[in-house]
């Protein structure tokens, strides 16, 4: 295993250290070392949180910043933070207008939410949550509520985060990140497996030639298991997934984000991205906003995600606002 | 090779035309397709130049932008771009103030921008230049003309362009360019190699357990192949190759750069860098700013570089300045 750390089982703890340091004009500490809070948090606005399983980066502590997240929980990798740290973060980020906890419908992480919305409640913290399940390969259409968030966590984020950087309230904010992320669609394609530092190998498979639509963020497994295919085809696949789910159609305007999932080269996606585009505007879709990069990923798989939004007056109003964190910087 | 694709000739094309799509706020397209150039340059600033093999990324065309460089000439992967993509880059950014030409010690980008400063001086356009040669580990104190430019020329293009957009006249701005340069080294070190897509396979070899110290963005020799270690003592191995040779002491301020080589999990970038920063203070050495990212890559090679920059008050004042383009944002 060719990577850089020390004692596997410390790796989160170092590198928040190292998160903490190099960033220290965005994020600083909170009392519970497994939360990351915004600095200067504008005083009286709804608070943002999300969290969930290390190994992503961004996500989740990236998207801590202005105009986003207030605090995220950490957690170890690919597993929930605790229902304790999801709780703290609900704390720092609370002014008194309530909570919008927005984070990924993964089994850990719904259930240390829940027990953390009920203890907030007794002290006096009115959470709310919505629960990202972006990911159309993950279940048919008709149990989207068994989804799987992916990368359309970070245009909930964004929304959110914006919609209560403009004074919603609780409910507004609610009712916005709800909106973004039933406005979208996410499908990912792998195409090597990536390994956990404390296992040394990987623990999932992705043959040397062959590709695998909607593999989830953890090696679940996906749809289909086929040859790997040129660019052209594997933007086909995707928007094949992705388009008719919502269903995006002629004349709407969307938000397109296309992340690695950790190793492809970054030249790549924007081949890959290059062949979206243009099957997106073969079909009269109109993109509002590009987003290409690394911003939701799993260590050092190779492959990539394509997450489409829909958009409307109040979601572009959203996306446009300015923001600023690591993952995300956005004048 | 797992990689997205289609021809692999086509690979630049490709990539440039989904870059100029996703990022058209930023960037536009020049005359020669092998120019990109920034949006809405201030008018009667001095010109500022880059260019370089492609397989990068955010290198080069991803620092086009504000008060960044104005234009980046694009090679094929691993190669110059050719004389007249430099010149056409220098004729995209000239207003009649100059350019100055900020890139790396490559002999293919040396010949061809020479070719295009003498091309560029018959058509009435004055290019001056810095050649980056911040990598300790490819040559000897003594022969710092023949160091590669590695990650350090991100921050000489920070440094350039925003002396250019503070107005700076064309020999202040080669000046502020080449004292940043002048006091800014880097190493990396590899623990895996990389693939060319054209080629299929990789060109050199980092065998499994072990890591190689001093290592060039194209896989050429380091000074050192040693067993892998932890996090901690690559920060050590490091911090003794740079900061010996500037030497950077007690009381310095300097601007710390820790770029991933393209395919090592952000997070291990922050392990890395803990342990760095733990070692630059108990030197009494300060980090006045952090940059920790993929800034400057090699396809999907894993490891990192280190690079640090000396900083005084015409340095700092540079470095902070806001800037915005794909690879690097600043607020």
């Amino acid at each position: 295993m060719q990577r850089i750390l020390n004692n596997p089982d410390d790796i989160v703890d170092e590198m928040l250290k190292g998160f903490l340091k190099a960033h220290s004009d965005i994020v600083e500490a909170a009392d519970n070392p497994r939360v990351v809070k915004a600095r200067n948090i504008p005083e009286g606005k709804v608070g943002v949180v999300t969290g969930g399983g290390s190994g992503h980066k961004p996500a989740f502590i990236g998207y801590v910043g202005r105009n986003l997240c207030d605090a995220a929980a950490v957690g170890e990798i690919c597993s929930s933070p605790t229902a304790a740290a999801f709780l703290d973060a609900c704390r720092e980020a609370d002014q008194g207008q309530g909570v919008a906890c927005l984070y990924g419908n993964y089994s850990g992480d719904n259930m240390n939410v829940k027990m953390a919305v009920k203890m907030a409640k007794k002290a006096g913290i009115t959470v709310k949550t919505v629960v990202a399940n972006d990911d159309v390969a993950s279940a048919p259409k008709d149990q989207r509520e068994k989804r799987r968030g992916v990368a359309g966590e970070v245009l909930m984020w964004k929304v959110g985060g914006a919609k209560a950087a403009k004074g919603g309230s609780l409910d507004e904010v609610i009712a916005a990140a709800q909106k973004a992320i039933d406005n979208t669609r996410s499908v990912g394609i792998g195409l090597t497996p990536c390994t956990l530092p404390a296992v040394g190998h990987p623990n999932f498979e992705i043959k040397d030639g062959t590709m695998e639509v909607g593999i989830g963020h953890h090696g679940e497994p996906g749809i289909e298991v086929c040859p790997l295919a040129p660019a052209a085809q594997m933007a086909k696949r995707m928007t094949d997934v992705v388009l008719p789910d919502y269903p995006f159609a002629e004349g709407d305007e969307v938000a397109v984000l296309v992340s690695g999932l950790g190793a492809t080269p970054v030249m790549e996606l924007y081949v890959l991205y290059d062949e979206i585009d243009r099957i997106l505007s073969g079909k009269g879709i109109k993109t509002y906003k590009a987003y290409v990069g690394n911003y939701f990923t799993s260590l050092e798989m190779m492959g990539a995600t394509l997450t489409v939004m829909k958009l409307d007056d109040e979601l572009k109003e959203l996306i446009d606002m300015p923001a600023e964190s690591m993952g995300l910087k956005q004048f």
